[in-house]
């Protein structure tokens, strides 16, 4: 694992582990329902961003590491699967 | 907020902060980057769960309490809220 | 049904069938595949806001004719359901 | 495009376009609002499977071609990235 994408994940894991103590908080207070949905699916927001991050160092490093390709084009390409990937099921 | 909502939705919190504290340890381990992406959509699936729970709650405690229409139809009703929620986006 | 509901859904499914044929021309025409699964994700996108339309409608005709509420909170209600449908599965 | 994926796609979008006029037919008649949700559901699953099989067949023939890779290790690394596009948003 690259080491950016390594401090990156990490660096946001930490704020989604924040928000889901939050969440928690939420319902031991027995806050407005809609209001603890909405901050649930903050952080699956923020988790599915981590996801892409990882994906896309996981194509970058160990899927395309040996294309014999110019580096723009394969930058591309990585672009377009993790453009798709994000916008797969909204 | 329903206590047995309140009770079953903190007992899956719980569970939750649990897995997402293993994706990190995942990430700081360098562990296989679609194996930490696929503990990680546990987890989303996780909150989403969570979610339906509380919505249904909701809708049952503060959204119809007031309708004058036979239990039966009213939990019919209420179950294919939260179904066509479930099946949303996937 | 509403007749608001049913002409808004037919006229947005008239729509989404147009941009569905063009996602089998371009197949046929052998178009780059991320700008196809585009056009289908657009689609996608088209059919879960006719979803909410008919959704909302159905809460509001529905669901909770019957609720001896003021107006104006029954329609905040309902906003607070749909936007979760919404964002559910982004 | 492979021939494979264009035939399979073309095949599956045409069943799909019959259950979208069946969403529009169900419009009409007024038919239970829950139970069109449904079947534009069904819908939406459908082109997401499409789409699936449209990226597997874009990371097969123009990403991945010219890896000095083994067979068996690209096709388990293609696998992996479209189950995940897979799970996504669930």
């Amino acid at each position: 694992m690259n080491i950016e994408v390594k401090k990156e994940s990490l660096r946001r894991l930490a704020i989604a582990q924040g928000h889901l103590q939050k969440v928690r908080e939420m319902v031991e207070d027995e806050e407005y329902c809609p209001d603890i949905i909405h901050q649930s699916q903050a952080v699956q927001s923020s988790l599915k961003k981590i996801d892409q991050i990882i994906l896309e160092g996981h194509l970058d490093c160990c899927v395309l590491a040996n294309i014999n390709a110019p580096k723009a084009k394969k930058e591309k390409l990585i672009k377009e699967i993790v453009d798709l990937f994000d916008k797969n099921g909204k």
